[in-house]
């Protein structure tokens, strides 16, 4: 039954909302670029991976169900879905038509409003809102036959309580991210990870079908790498930064900024295929990482939309731990001290990557 | 495919969102009315009527499938859907666990955010929203087993063309609504609910698997009234006469005021009896009508809860057609000349009905 499993997150996790110019809709062009990247790698996967015959489509069963977990709103959770249901029925064009239902997920504050009402009115499937955590089930059991989700399994359920903790070893204090130069801060993360990744997995084992595939696109590194030494660390320490800042000015308190630490971790390939293989449901088919071009490209081409695309991420976050009223002026702060240190960027000696996992799911 | 059967209904067909006062959450307790009172019907229905060897469930299909069409907001959605799962589970109970997936329908500018965020965690069932409207596809062929729709198709899925054409002979000017003082209007309005319900039981019909059961629950007439003498049609006819009113006072033209008819129809149960057998895709299992109580009740407890919950209702069909400026302007003398009339509503001769319909779907 669902109810034991079903819970919820703060509603920090959604991305901002509507289409304003400050919205996840308007500014999530780097999510669009991981959308693109792996848009040949999801058709290849689908060719070479899909089994149909295992799925066990008949003539009073010809629904394929697809679901998206963590799709925020749109556009790019609707390019993704067409994507798919184009590879499904090109690899399925001799057989007899199938429907395909999308599952649109994501946390129960996300703007659903916004994707039911920019939902294409010729496209070519039913769709349906999924709210709700997906560290939690979803679905019943084996109704899925193709599950998705893009850039979102790197944010954990929580930031683990060690690192906010004073008494902790694994207390960061001076850092709001697991920045790879604590060895205990990174255990308290790299656990957490490896629950909340364990905790999905379960949960899409019950509702996928056997034979059934899923596509994980999320953040990483490379191995033995930390996140210090990658762009986007010095980005999130930029951001930490601002929030001392914040401080020094007393907009905000100092233990403020000190239980302040980011739900986001960046995991290395080796650690992804050891949980995977603990947990046991799924076999691993692909295991790649994306082009970098993308962060890359958008590195250098707009200060202002890495401004604008890290507010709309991660506004709630700040908003919930600080007020809403200190947003404005750290993000305004941000702006200023990203145009004023755009240059070490550049002298970042790693970029993260961006893994492609094809998992298939067993049959019992 | 559902490519092809997809439209959409003007926004304005939605609820007033939200919980604010003025939303359709704190203003529908008439609807919960209808809930309530239509409550042990559901349960009977179900207990007498459905039958679980003809739904085809077995080991690997254990999935009962439930939609609301037209759920708008919670909470009444919720209480309606936590009932049929009870009945269905109580009658279900001597063999193995079903899983309950829900889909919640409204036009896609329905507030799904408060939908979703209103969701009890307790809840023993998979949910999700299905935005768009019901005069069209929604779902896959054959994997719905319980249908419902609870005061939602009195609503047409347009105003009739002839009735706000000043040169048709069904031009409706001086009312806002099919009062069935015109014969011409009357069955301008009864065709396009004749074609709107034949358009809802096909596409309810491909959905529902065979055996499976619907209940509608719609505003209606008793054989033979028109609205014009039931006290619901006074009410709109009030409605009416403030928009002539303000017609008057020179905030609206005149113009507007002809070219606005309200998209309902109160239909008698032999107009629906009708429809549905011509149809040919269900069964009549059920056709009776809900207590009265409700509305003798609500006309004269509360002067106040009249004018909020008509404004939750009307608001955005007002809005729409004479401009959001003037929704305020109306809606305060709505509820003066309410205050000043009450009185008419104890001499209407006659009350509106409410329809409760148990249909099961015929095996193809």
């Amino acid at each position: 039954m669902a109810t034991e499993e079903i819970k919820e997150l703060p509603k920090s996790w959604a991305m901002v909302g509507g289409d304003g110019p400050q919205s996840y809709t308007q500014n999530s062009s780097y999510q669009k670029g991981v959308v693109d990247a792996s848009k040949e790698m999801v058709t290849e996967g689908i060719k070479d991976k899909l089994d149909f015959k295992s799925l066990g489509f008949d003539s009073s069963n010809c629904t394929f169900r697809i679901a998206d977990f963590g799709c925020s709103v749109g556009p790019n959770t609707f390019l993704a879905v067409e994507n798919i249901i184009k590879a499904v029925e090109h690899k399925h064009s001799l057989q007899r038509p199938l429907a395909f239902q999308v599952f649109f997920n994501d946390v129960p504050t996300n703007d659903f409003n916004t994707l039911s009402k920019t939902l294409h009115s010729s496209r070519k499937y039913f769709a349906a809102g999924l709210p709700g955590t997906f560290y939690g089930r979803l679905l019943p059991k084996s109704t899925l036959h193709f599950a998705y989700s893009s850039y979102c399994l790197q944010w954990l359920s929580k930031v683990p309580n060690e690192v906010v903790d004073s008494k902790s070893p694994a207390w960061n204090k001076g850092s709001i991210q697991c920045d790879g130069l604590k060895k205990e801060v990174t255990k308290a993360y790299s656990a957490q990870f490896q629950s909340d990744m364990n905790t999905f997995l379960n949960a899409r084992a019950q509702e996928i079908v056997g034979g059934g595939l899923m596509v994980i696109i999320m953040a990483g590194l490379p191995d033995g790498i930390f996140m210090s030494q990658a762009g986007v660390g010095m980005y999130y320490d930029l951001l930490g930064s601002c929030l001392v800042d914040m401080a020094k000015l007393g907009v905000i308190s100092e233990e403020k900024v000190d239980s302040f630490n980011l739900p986001l971790y960046y995991s290395s390939s080796k650690e992804i295929e050891e949980i995977i293989k603990v947990n046991g449901n799924f076999s691993i088919e692909i295991m790649d990482s994306l082009s970098h071009q993308i962060w890359q490209t958008s590195k250098k081409s707009n200060i202002e939309v890495s401004v604008s695309g890290g507010r709309a991420v991660f506004q709630g976050l700040v908003e919930e731990h600080f007020g809403s009223e200190v947003v404005e002026k750290t993000f305004e702060h941000f702006a200023k001290k990203l145009v004023d240190n755009f240059s070490i960027f550049d002298g970042a000696a790693h970029e993260h990557i961006d893994h492609f996992i094809l998992l298939k799911r067993h049959f019992n």
